[in-house]
């Protein structure tokens, strides 16, 4: 049972984790801070958070569990103004996409060590809606919520965040720093560049209302993930470059193949390229 | 109402015009032909045809609606076929998601001119399915069909295929024969080349098990046309070849854009370019 949870940021992510918390009784009393007061506002209103902190001091004050929940640009800034206002006992995670940013932002802060209390993790989740009135109870539910506990980490702080990730319905697992940045660039900060790369290049063209009129479904769902959270996207493809550029060029020799293909009319290597695609996702999902 | 009407190709696509008007009772006999048995057999015991031709020439016979639904790279050989064997009345229309190739097609088979009674159409519509199975009654209903009718169509021709595409509950619009291409080169086929491409790239890596493992719901979302029918995608891919390298083109530069932004560490040119594509999406789709 968490005693005092502060939330610093209450969006989808953090407003649906405290959600999914007070439905299972996990957690005793909410303090919530943020930048935008309608927002934290109709938190409050809707019972995501109990409290509304005015600074980041008050939050985290006799908190035994702090949840970063800002984009990754703005996580840097609240370490700093927490480091002298934690508890004895408080631990503190985080939700950001991309590990190796806010363990350097921790390690910058805290005297060029993450301290053993500080469990970064990330809960493979989310809609394309944002802010604590898009928050859902349900939003963890058999999902994943990877972990990237450093060495020196204190097991009773890895347990505690651990277990109150179960108790919002997400199944946890652990993996390093460096492999988690890289399979997420390639299974979500590519795709994300992709659509949102393809959407502005129709909306670009003179003809584009007529375009996105004849869309059909296929590319609504292509596309929905192009009406995800701007800022939090640009934070994410900064923090991640390297492994987003790496992946980003490997995605573009298979165009060039793809490319050279449709180019020298060649049918029977297009059929072998798509049928292997086809067989890897059905596989993965029917 | 049509008396008796020959579908070419029993699969998503035309099995849910025929289960469309069946369930409007706006056809009377509905004769099938297709290249394989069972799918027809399926076809037959489902009701969305009441017979099995076992040429093409049975088929057409007596029919006053040839609805030709294959493949693009098979509508050549299906319309040589069909040529002695037609009815006065006849009238053809197809489905195929590339009007240009019909239409040469059409002007190879008919001695030069591309016949006033054959009207190319497209319905935007279709799941990842394939197959007389997963045919839906109601997959028209308030989707857009695209005709493309040359300048010597006959107008009682056109008026038929329209109506018939309304009693299936669609919105019938007309188009320019290379305007449609272009349109559908940038909404649906290079959409469709990407998420084949990306799937692909990813399953190739060592770790493709894991990285499918932790892809979030975006990505499933992204991906899904991924597991469309590979042979109607090779030849969309050929057949709309030209406006496909086109738009595959714009889109390129697009990536070179975003590249250059994330190696440049350009926050504000990425948060403009999300956002912009942010608004393009919920502006068509809210």
């Amino acid at each position: 049972m968490i005693r005092r949870l502060a939330l610093l940021g209450v969006g989808l992510i953090g407003g649906s984790l405290m959600r999914a918390l007070k439905a299972e009784q996990a957690v005793e009393h909410v303090v919530g801070y943020g930048r935008e007061e309608e927002n934290l506002q109709q938190a409050l209103e809707l019972g995501v958070i109990d409290e509304i902190a005015t600074s980041v001091a008050d939050a985290v004050c006799n908190a035994d569990m702090v949840v970063v929940a800002v984009p990754l640009g703005a996580v840097k800034a609240l370490l700093d103004e927490m480091k002298e206002h934690l508890a004895e006992d408080a631990v503190v995670t985080d939700v950001g996409s991309v590990k190796w940013s806010v363990v350097r932002d921790a390690q910058q802060v805290f005297d060029g060590v993450v301290p053993p209390w500080f469990i970064p993790g990330h809960p493979i989740a989310g809609t394309e809606n944002s802010g604590a009135a898009s928050a859902l109870t349900a939003l963890y539910q058999g999902r994943r919520v990877i972990l990237t506990p450093l060495d020196n980490r204190d097991e009773a702080a890895l347990n505690k965040v651990t277990a109150m990730w179960k108790k919002a319905g997400a199944e946890v697992v652990e993996m390093g720093v460096q492999h988690h940045d890289e399979v997420l660039a390639a299974t979500s900060h590519l795709p994300h560049l992709l659509a949102y790369g393809l959407v502005d290049v129709l909306a670009r063209q003179e003809t584009s209302r007529e375009i996105f009129h004849f869309a059909a479904g296929g590319f609504r769902d292509f596309s929905r993930i192009a009406s995800s959270n701007p800022t939090m996207w640009r934070d994410i493809s900064l923090a991640n470059r390297k492994p987003l550029l790496d992946t980003l060029d490997q995605f573009r020799k298979e165009l060039d193949e793809i490319e050279a293909m449709i180019r020298g009319r060649e049918g029977d290597g297009l059929l072998e390229l798509f049928s292997r695609a086809k067989q890897a996702r059905d596989d993965h999902y029917e």
